[in-house]
């Protein structure tokens, strides 16, 4: 989902009456991001409070690529990390992930070997269907064991667009509130559900009922999902006890576009890409009683904060072993503070961009290469700016592209490098920049080695369904990461 | 203004306040139009409730051709056109415009002889300063006279962007209704500013106060101006007695951008194109105790409505011996009814495009010529969508080119020729468009000639001022209109 597909973010169509009524009883966050304009190392970031490049989510297989945790990844999340859920537990929470995971799929990266108590969903993304010969069905999981397969057990019907997921989702997510409220736990519910990735799907109750097509039915059935979460929460008497945030894991992705695509609103290209559409998100924090109604905010933050802040609301404090990222944004939530502190715009092992206050200095740039853009394959359609949505790598390190956001939020018009405001903001950014690069220590990069043979061939549980298909021989090479 | 300027509709910013809370006291109109990408012909259309092709503010001097009214400009609005405030007068209106006029400068096209009470403002826009030799600087009038001129009497410092003139128009505003409540007059205020046009300025209370530069200040002076008219209203108990209504007359000016250009948030190109960015609108009406509070309407609407509008909250009829484009948006307003009707989208003599419902069809597609792109001038900076954006003017009258804004509002992906849905709706659009064209009856063009002599050399009550000027020999010559 991208920063424009909410009604409060300025969606032409305006069919995001829960979320944007979840903005008017909280805090709309302008100035929000992800660590990464990719679903895993976005998701590791989130867990971790660390970007990409420190915890592994990243590959040096080649400069700049994205890479995520398709089912022939042989890494995931290292055990060297510590997960939110993890920290939680200290505190006595009951951690529940439903969805996708999408931190590696193999025994050693499963969710409950992680943190999480509880888990309803899958490892991977709901591509397929795949003939499980060349390719497995991506396995569901409850808790330890498969329960069953996308597009066999769990149906999306490519054709009309129908599957029940979203609805499934949101009923575990009811029952999982319902039961800690019963016994008084406290909880932490990661809601990671696939909707709006390609392909698209919406249950048959919100099928065709969107202006915007297949993806206005999903974004419509995750509104009324999230309504219901929250009135769930108002009913059982827990909403001013409880913390929610929503947000994105990267910019809309405009390849799927029109039929399967989402909406950045006015800023430059779409998911893969470091530019804003790929990067920055919708967020809205809800807590009833704390959070001021109507709240805006302008604070720069980043999916990594959910991780800090997390610990922060549990009484507990982020480890001071290693670097994180992420801040305690209460002060901004509950206080209307405004803390300085940059933005990293990463693309697997390069720092591409970084925002200070308002200013973006792109260190690198590249939307992808001409081969797959004269394949048809764009991040940035009906978009071209020159000498900024390149379709070679170009390096800016000694002279970046500099952005005001405030003026020029797409990107299109980079500062004269001998313009005084050039100069000044070059001086505060440098320094940043310079900081953030002598105490980068990367992580083991765990998006480099890929493997037919560590599928979703025999998930555990797959006997007692029938389920065990036959792994091919090992045969590890170096993933290929195109762009 | 574009569409994207407002919080309301998703400027990243979020600097309008006011405008955004008229919009949760009110109801938003997310689908509403001018009638024209260009300044004159869209407030002609306003005030007379037809498309500038009837009214005579377009030129036949060559083919789609933007028009409007400079200091060399012969023609005007026609006597022969009905304005709202000389039909509002026959329900006892006192009515007033406070600002720019646009409808021609020359003495038959004054404001006070087309039903205006009361004019405070100017004919033309405030380009300058001119050395009053080849260009009288433009003259600013209350009633019948000029009191001062541009840059003279009426200072505006491009240097610094500072002038006072949004402020000024604020007071005019404030002491006029303050006026007509103390006297329990009905009264129709057209506050036509001039800000945010080019040469962007605000005055000093508001510069450097945004984060989006100069035009993000004015911006902001105008959203506090029309949060102090409401206000006023209401502390003078009239609030429940007046409809207000905020919108603007074309897209946001990108050519201006980035220092002094607008946001059309996510849609195509801006002012002089007839793609969305161009002429779709923000949109507020007002009305406590009338208008449910955080309405939300899709009725495609469009300036000439306020025509239609005005009159029937005035319990008046439209002129029944002419065509009338504006239909009475009262429904939409007040029982949230939608009302199916198209949106034509002209440039100069040419029916560019056709909205009808979700679809849009162009008949014609023009960005602006190739010889004035290659000069830097450039209505869709930074978006190029192949086919549609183009430099040529580029004739589809026989297969238009079919867009579905709900799935695409950035028309970015025609819908295949050969698709079941395209030749579905544009079986229903064809009908609309042939209805259309054959009842269609030119008005006599009104910006087809253009002559110095003309100018606003001698404005009445020059004499007193000492500011009479003397003007060329007349040498009347077709206007020439570039795009």
């Amino acid at each position: 989902m991208g920063w424009g597909d909410l009604g409060a973010f300025g969606e032409p169509s305006k069919e995001t009456p829960n979320l944007d009524q979840m903005a008017s009883e909280g805090m709309l966050f302008l100035d929000f991001y992800t660590a990464n304009p990719l679903c895993s190392p976005s998701r590791a970031a989130l867990l971790t409070g660390r970007l990409p490049v420190r915890n592994g989510f990243y590959t040096t297989n080649a400069h700049a690529r994205n890479a995520y945790t398709p089912q022939d990844i042989v890494g995931g999340i290292p055990d060297s990390e510590l997960l939110l859920p993890e920290l939680l537990k200290k505190a006595g929470y009951i951690n529940k992930i439903i969805g996708k995971w999408h931190l590696g799929h193999r025994p050693q990266f499963h969710p409950l070997k992680h943190g999480f108590d509880e888990w309803f969903g899958s490892p991977n993304c709901h591509f397929g269907p795949f003939d499980n010969r060349a390719l497995p069905n991506i396995p569901v999981y409850r808790d330890w064991e498969m329960i069953g397969r996308y597009y066999e057990d769990f149906k999306i019907d490519l054709k009309t667009g129908e599957a029940n997921l979203t609805q499934i989702y949101l009923q575990e997510a009811l029952d999982f509130i319902s039961k800690q409220q019963a016994s008084q736990q406290p909880f932490f519910l990661y809601w990671a559900i696939d909707a709006t990735h390609a392909p698209v799907y919406a249950s048959k109750h919100f099928l065709g009922t969107s202006q915007r097509g297949l993806y206005g039915d999903a974004v419509r059935e995750i509104d009324d999902s999230i309504g219901k979460i929250l009135k769930h929460l108002q009913k059982l008497g827990i909403s001013e006890n409880t913390f929610v945030f929503f947000t994105s894991d990267n910019g809309a992705a405009l390849i799927s576009a029109p039929k399967e695509g989402g909406s950045n609103g006015r800023f430059l290209c779409g998911k893969q890409t470091t530019f804003e559409g790929g990067m920055r998100e919708p967020a809205i924090a809800w807590w009833p009683g704390h959070i001021p109604a109507g709240g805006v905010s302008h604070q720069l933050g980043n999916v990594m904060d959910l991780f800090t802040t997390s610990l922060s609301l549990a009484g507990l404090q982020p480890p001071g072993d290693r670097q994180i990222d992420g801040i305690d944004l209460l002060p901004a939530i509950l206080q209307g503070k405004l803390i300085d502190r940059p933005i990293f715009y990463y693309r697997g092992n390069e720092m591409m961009a970084v925002r200070v206050g308002l200013y973006k200095a792109h260190y690198w740039t590249w939307s992808n290469s001409w081969e797959e853009y004269s394949k048809g394959i764009d991040f940035c359609p009906g978009q071209n700016v020159s000498g900024v949505t390149t379709h070679t790598q170009e390096e800016h390190t000694t002279l970046p592209l500099l952005f005001h956001l405030g003026r020029d939020p797409g990107e299109k018009y980079p500062l004269s490098f001998a313009s005084d405001e050039y100069q000044r903001a070059m001086e505060r950014i440098a320094v940043v920049v310079q900081q953030h690069k002598v105490t980068m220590v990367p992580g083991e990069p765990q998006l480099n080695v890929c493997d037919k043979a560590v599928m979703n061939w025999s998930p555990p549980g797959c006997e007692k369904l029938g389920k065990c298909l036959k792994p091919p021989k090992s045969d590890p090479k170096k993933c290929f990461w195109p762009h």
